[in-house]
């Protein structure tokens, strides 16, 4: 079995038209064979929207959620409505011929489709994770950038996208390089008028006290699919746990704090701008043996 | 001969392996047919730079300038250097191929390749262009919108990579639509901080008194290849030319406004946000009827 799988979807959206009338719902297709047009508006204007999902010994975690998001990204776009039950479909097709690992992960995508036609083009990739105890264990240093949007942009200024996952991450994979640059692994976002939101690919998430604190949304970033199952093991365990519109000073103060996503899971930070930050092994080991076997 | 051509370059970047090292510089190829993996990264992440080129009479207009700022968007995105002799070339082929029009247009992209490889991604798509009468004539109504950026964050914030020509183009995509909603047909993009900068695919100038004014580099936006040329039409008109950090209150009293762009040339700007505002046929039509046969 192959240690990559990609699904291409006939019809991605139910209220656009079918790529081919005579087609099945889906197609495998060789990833190593082109299957894009130059003119599709996901390569020409990074007009779509994606998720990924971490799929534990072959079954997709948070799948609801990320479908869910997958939909409120496509709102916020006015892409035509993704068909989640073909996107749900194609994904588990993916998933029964990926080669079965402990660790995989799938990403769906869904682009406005070739400029001047009606047809959004969907796929769905999926292949074996990396290796992430590294992350996961020592933990990441982070710095702090400037996201260049006051924290109530998702509110003002909907035409700016803020809090929707599109193709348009240019700037995601920038802050990586300028993070690099600084001498550290990831980055957390502050918004203009200086409070803290997400990463460019996790959500943050940090302890004080007893309890476990998210910037929460509504502040032009995600709706972590990975947070809701870190709250739910947090009060488990007997914390609390909540949302907070905080600033930098809030997160130096915290005992403990977290990157968390899908597919690395809970990354904890290690420095913060160059300055060492407490990371509390035992709690991080077990947040992450517990997201791994999750099937919700 | 075709109305429409792509050329597909086989070494984009003389800083990077060809994709085939035994193939010419640059291929044909159909462009009804897929040539991008769903792996590169200029369709996943958007993370690619492009260029339009207004192609007058089988001329490439202001060739040099766009190519400059092509490798000033590389440089920004920390993409290997674009090979410029290699994408002259590859200009020239697919204009030399296309059927002779008064008005085309040819597209350059360069992506930053399949995740994990080292090549970049690189083509040249040229076309005939629509007509643009009614917009050049009777001109564009426009709505001011929030760009959710300060005036200074491409000093400030370099990684929001603000003044680079990115295939992250989803917001550019949706204020047309947010402009549609409004009854507009384009966009004047205003900083947070309420400064004038630029259309999302356009520059803005305005003539107040005997002045022409734009408002110039260094505010994120960028450096309008189509703006020198109206600037040296405005000069032998006998009008000055500058730049000035300007408010919407600024452009609301001037006495003529445009969008000027390579392809669309300049629209006048008939209505602002609703109210009706001057436009001046006799100057705009002799200003088109320039910029259509300019070579450089």
């Amino acid at each position: 079995m192959p240690r990559q799988v990609l699904v291409m979807l006939n019809r991605p959206s139910a209220e656009a038209p079918p790529h081919d009338p005579d087609a099945a719902a889906h197609r495998f297709a060789d990833p190593a064979v082109p299957q894009l047009s130059v003119l599709d508006l996901g390569a020409t204007r990074g007009d779509g929207i994606f998720e990924t999902l971490s799929v534990g010994f072959g079954r997709p975690q948070a799948f609801e959620h990320h479908l869910r998001r997958f939909a409120a990204s496509a709102a916020s776009l006015d892409l035509p409505r993704p068909d989640l039950a073909a996107w749900r479909d194609a994904v588990l097709a993916a998933i029964g011929a990926l080669e079965p690992a402990e660790e995989a992960w799938a990403k769906i995508v869904m682009t406005r489709g070739i400029e001047g036609g009606h047809a959004p083009t969907g796929w769905v990739y999926a292949a074996h994770s990396i290796d992430y105890s590294r992350e996961r264990g020592e933990g990441v240093a982070v710095v702090l950038l400037d996201r260049g949007y006051r924290h109530d942009v998702e509110s003002t200024s909907p035409w700016l996208l803020a809090g929707a996952k599109t193709l348009s991450y240019a700037i995601n994979r920038a802050v990586f390089r300028e993070a690099e640059r600084r001498g550290a692994d990831d980055v957390v976002f502050v918004s203009s008028d200086g409070y803290l939101l997400e990463g460019p690919s996790s959500t943050l998430v940090y302890r004080r006290g007893g309890t476990l604190i998210s910037p929460g949304t509504g502040l032009g970033i995600l709706d972590g699919t990975t947070l809701a199952n870190v709250f739910r093991y947090a009060r488990e365990q007997g914390l609390a746990a909540s949302f907070e519109l905080g600033t930098p000073d809030a997160l130096r103060a915290a005992d403990a704090a977290w990157l968390v996503s899908s597919v690395r899971l809970a990354a904890p930070i290690r420095a913060l701008d160059g300055v060492a930050f407490p990371v509390d092994r035992e709690f991080t080991a077990g947040l992450n043996s517990w997201l791994r076997v999750l099937a919700e």
